[in-house]
């Protein structure tokens, strides 16, 4: 019911970065050498950039994609070895600061300290499609950050650029479902990383019943690229493996009928925007989306892998000292047989045993910087969110054995708590866990536990 | 024939920005007092920020805008005395960077030397409509700077974080006519800042006619908001005066007839934007859209005014050994009667004259900096185009005569010459000129003239 | 939340429409006289217009625009005279028919007696924006329908088909508000047939502020024209006259502080598609999406002229055993003098009176097929409202005085009564009122009446 | 570049839509019996239908898709038996024509002699979705025809109707790509009905490439559905088989490079539309769309199957004095054996003789009504296309041998001619050819052939 004058405005970006993916027809003249094409980039600094910066930004663009990966990787490091900052500029800035240490000269201080590279992607940026242009760039970079002398430093100011330019406060979240276009459904089939989509049935599936729902990130210069993702299931209960939330046999219900909202896949997509973060971001405003659409919504948690519990438990099985007894020790042999899971006496024995390991991995263990071992208990917990559940045999895919002996947990967001939560979690490193997970770390596993002891050579 | 999930992905943007302009209702709770929402400030740039960022950032620009006027100020001096860089973090950055003056050092030095102010805004911005927030902030103080202590270093960091997400990589251009929502029309009249639009009347004359058009530079995250924008009339010859544009009376005539186009208002719209510049890449754009849209056209001028003018007139018209002969000087008198150009035969007769002292206006006198006294000048030249043609009697409404004794000027955007021109004028301080202009240099006012002399008491 | 495919998809039947709606350059060749495009038309009907319908079609109707206004009345005459339906096969189906009245040869008799002008009517609307072109021409000939000997029959095959086409499953509720397109808000101001919309300012005065709402029906196929669009004030109660509701001092109130949606304006917009009726379903769908929107909406209510009823009176006045006593004739002539609402202290004085003798106008009055005598109220009776209160001094602008004293009337749209309403009005004629109304009807208007007697000579 | 109120106004329509094509929530109370349901419609045609049309629309359609099958088929033989014309009133049209049969009498025995049935479906229009829900009827019913009493007359009035609502007028024709939304592609999938898409990498394969295109032609109405399509290749030759077309080794090229566009595939897709003819149109305009798009496009064709050929052929070599003479006829049993195009002396021996009898098929071979005896033939001769070559092993495929022995044709639509060649085939049945497809005709199938006579028993 509402104008829409602005969406159609921001088409013409759309459609403006399709025409410029392809290539263009006729080419860009003769080759130039990686040197030549920094001559360019200093033009394009210089008063002619000004003049001319659109067609400039865009022809450096057309002959870097015209470059192989030797010459792309020489002309990277000649921006890391050139494009730094001034430094006549920048010492007398610190002699002035050191005279004088007022605002003002902090400001020139600042200034003067920027390395060029910065302006110089500022003024790349005026391509047409110069964002993604920029981003691809920094995907292949990082592909080959190896080998490229001081990439370092100029990894720092992508970083520092796309954190500016891909601020929250400029991305879009969209709904992805089944009459979403083919393009975008294909990134989402290819991007997905945790629970791979095999084909489009396998897509449909996760997008068209009535109790599933996707959400994007986008951002308004990037055409037809969502930057991250995730998948979510609307249940009656919280699931505790992948299979039920999964499988092909279950009846969808009505999304109506939901009381409770699975988070059990996120995704980046974009390698080039790696270390510039939206899943905090996503997952909140994801659950104040359904929050509005479905009121009978009462719970939000993900289901989550443990993708360090399986390495972390190796380690911890050899150390005389660590959170593991003798006996335990013992016991847990049994999973070194790959087929533990598949006899239900010996798999529902191990799991009072794997529960209580599991509370001490994710309570006890910690890394050298006092955080939680594993990387995405950090993110979620990171977020504010809570360890809610811990379901031993969540994921019994060969991944899923393979990095935590089918072990997945679940992390509850509860906006009411989440504040508090991170904030514990940042000022002492403590981890927010649900009254059932915190008593797994008291209670004695052998107690209830019939679990058969591995016979041993 | 193309998809258009994008255009609706962004329409997101334009809904969830109309929905915030509306004040909320219910109000904020108590209002805070400056101090306290400096403390908001502080919980925002902390890890309190990282939690719960975008509800904090909503509701320090809640709180912002229920403060009075002198609150705000005050608050703005804070931000200013307060949240400028770490300054022990700094110091130790420069004893490093003194140490071993390396470029991982020197960007350990760019980041300690950021204001904090920077980043704060940064999270502001994560706000629902939070840049435009940060625009309308910047706006009101900028009209009450002189009262805010400090606040030069504020505005600095506005500047410094506008340039860069007001890229010109990621604005819009639209074209506006007259199924445009009439919102957005309504702003076109109420920014015209150089030939004002009297009424809806007069705003669709100047959009409906097939010889008419006008493009606006948007930015996705200012809802409804044009930057800036041009009016262009398409016509068959270089018009001499605003009359013979605008005139009711015209005959328009088919878009496809047309071989010029001339640029005849160009206006900024966002105070809060000021010293971010749009308008060089605005007309070059436009010039490429027309261009591509029109094949016929192969001039592309502007019909300018020459807003200093008069007053530089003034000053020279009181030295002895200025650029005006005594006897220029006496003639020049004629000019202060109002009336002067009522009178064909008084208005013709100083013609010459006129053309003569303008040419040298544009093309001799200078301000300290070495460039042309006139601002509108400094713009096109600046750009790379062409001062073309001088027309004493451009603009009679009491404005022009007012600000430049009715003279109008034509500069010539030629794609071909831009980058050429720009550079001499960047490097020399050179004004390109056509051989007509050039040529008033040297020709006698006086010996075509058949203008009155003034008579004298 | 959802793909716009279609939307999109739709977009092109505007911008084709648009495109059309231009007189194309270079013309159509030699002129046609109208027996010329007669053939054109039989040509169009022929296996040539099967072949090349399109073209065909959009021939006729290029070469019907440049006929003068003589030459169109001839060829439509000649359409009403040449493209009945073909006698022959009629008599035959009749004779068919006749001796064995079967369905089947019913239905041959159905499309043996079409006029061959329908099918001529289906193939011009093959042209791009033919339907646009069918109902232009119906209203021109509307306009002229007098001197087109057989107009009639040509009328009953658009009216026809125009019917089919306009059904209302195939129009579009769309809202007015100050986002919509210029052009758009330009017709709006045009075709307002109730209360003028004086200027852009006024318009804004009704679409802008929150508790006003502006509802229009569309069609795919006419481009920016809406058919017919609704006026709404969202109000505490029912107001009792106009100029409570256009005031331009009154204060807005929140629309959801509103407990009544007044409907105080309804405008056809195209006098081509007259006999076609939307208003019925126009007010229903806008109860329904207001209810939705709007949950604090309990009344829904028109405020609505009286045409018929100043006329009515004064034919009344005339009879001696007509609905008015004797002495009512008499106090009745108060009203001939145009300034007797002036002086508060007649004008409520005559209010009893003005009300009494309006019941009867509405209750008692009958036009000779026993509905009402007056047009609106037959129109709001038909849809099943119900008359809810008379408001004797409800417009006292010139042409409110002129066509009813200044009364005006609310009709209530109560959902739930609204069939019964509607059964009993078409089958016994019987007019639904308030009781209030009802009351009005008995109750004796000299009884608290303190007006003067008109003074007599 | 331009406004777009009227494409956003029209996704009102969609939204609508597809909200109604899920069953609603908690159903419609208890279930009505057939007789029931025709007491709804009788209430729908009555008074309580103009008061209330579009619930009890909606009503009659939810009760509708709650009866089973038994119950539908007899609704509907109750909708033929007691839904035709008025016969009173019909009988007395008929006698007031036969006294004085003038226009108006002609009009009212139009009218009288329509079936309530139009009526009734004009009123179930009114449903939200209700066009697609009456499409949805007929394709059932269409499916049932036989088992229901008297199904031809309804069908009669749905032909009639549609044909009303679908003129071509108000289609609109959008190009289906890969960004287009995958529900509507999963149609294009479904729908195909000419060769097979296996999958949605075989979909792929031709929407994405440079050089294929697809188009379908759309209705306001009908949600996500496309009623017709057309894929074609550009190319730079004719082809004369399927095989070269959907290879998936071929390289694709620019789409400006090619010189011929190959419709080599139209599927329509619904059902309930079946005698509503659209190809025609659709090939028309995709033509003027390729044509304008790359005007490098000179030739238009198809590449179409010959259904009817290995019927024919098979009935032809029975008769002792058909089109064969005894040598061919003994020679063609060569094609009974399922491989006898593998053996490439063998292929290639039996092309003279193919395309002799292929050109008598087309040419000589006629249907009772003196068109050629293949439905794909007539259709595009119909069109008025040239049967332009004959591609003996053109489709190799099973459904391909067993049709046709592997015959393929092309068909040019050249818009020059189209007009006379279809008056030419309407009046006279007159089969425009190329000059080589004549030639075939007279030319001696044996004398350039080696191929070998089938060994027989």
């Amino acid at each position: 019911m509402d104008g829409k004058f602005f969406g159609d405005l921001l088409q013409t970006i759309a459609d403006r970065g399709r025409a410029l993916i392809r290539p263009q027809k006729g080419g860009t003249g003769p080759a130039l050498s990686p040197p030549d094409l920094i001559g360019l980039c200093q033009a394009l600094l210089s008063g002619r950039g000004e003049a001319s910066g659109v067609a400039l930004a865009q022809d450096v663009f057309a002959r870097y994609r015209a470059l192989g990966p030797e010459d792309r990787r020489q002309f990277l490091a000649t921006l890391a070895e050139r494009f730094g900052p001034d430094r006549k500029r920048l010492e007398k800035a610190i002699a002035d600061y050191a005279a004088d240490p007022n605002d003002r000269r902090a400001i020139e201080l600042h200034v003067a300290a920027e390395p060029r590279r910065q302006e110089l992607f500022r003024r790349l940026n005026l391509a047409p499609d110069g964002t993604h242009a920029l981003v691809r760039m920094r995907e292949e970079a990082l592909r080959d950050a190896a080998a490229i002398p001081g990439y370092e430093a100029v990894d720092a100011d992508f970083t520092h650029l796309f954190s500016s330019w891909f601020n929250r406060g400029f991305l879009v979240l969209r709904r992805i479902d089944w009459s979403t276009p083919a393009n975008i459904l294909q990134k989402i089939i290819r991007y997905e990383a945790v629970h791979a989509i095999h084909d489009w049935e396998d897509l449909r599936r996760r997008l068209e019943p009535p109790d599933r729902r996707c959400f994007a990130f986008f951002h308004p210069q990037l055409v037809d690229e969502p930057l991250i993702f995730v998948e979510v299931a609307l249940t009656r209960n919280i699931a505790s493996s992948i299979s039920e939330v999964l499988s092909e046999e279950r009846s969808p219900i009505e999304a109506d009928q939901a009381t409770t909202a699975i988070f059990y896949s996120i995704s980046n997509c974009q390698e080039g925007l790696r270390g510039i973060s939206f899943g905090n971001f996503l997952i909140k405003q994801v659950v104040l989306e359904l929050s509005r659409d479905l009121p009978g919504l009462k719970t939000f948690v993900t289901l989550s892998p443990v993708p360090g519990f399986a390495g972390w438990l190796a380690r911890e099985r050899t150390k005389e000292d660590g959170l593991l007894s003798v006996e335990e020790r013992v016991r847990l042999a049994i999973l070194d047989n790959a087929a533990w899971h598949a006899d239900p006496a010996v798999a529902e024995g191990m799991r009072p045993l794997v529960e209580s390991v599991a509370a001490r991995y994710f309570l006890k263990a910690k890394a050298p910087n006092r955080r939680p071992v594993d990387p995405v208990a950090r993110f979620h917990l990171g977020n504010g969110a809570r360890l809610e559940r811990i379901n031993p045999m969540g994921d019994l895919s060969p991944k899923g054995l393979k990095q935590a002996h089918g072990l997945m947990v679940n992390y509850l967001y509860d906006l009411r708590t989440i504040e508090r939560n991170h904030e514990s979690y940042a000022e002492h490193g403590k981890v927010a866990a649900s009254a059932a997970v915190e008593k797994l770390l008291t209670a004695d596993p052998a107690a209830s536990s019939s679990a058969p002891v591995p016979e041993r050579a």
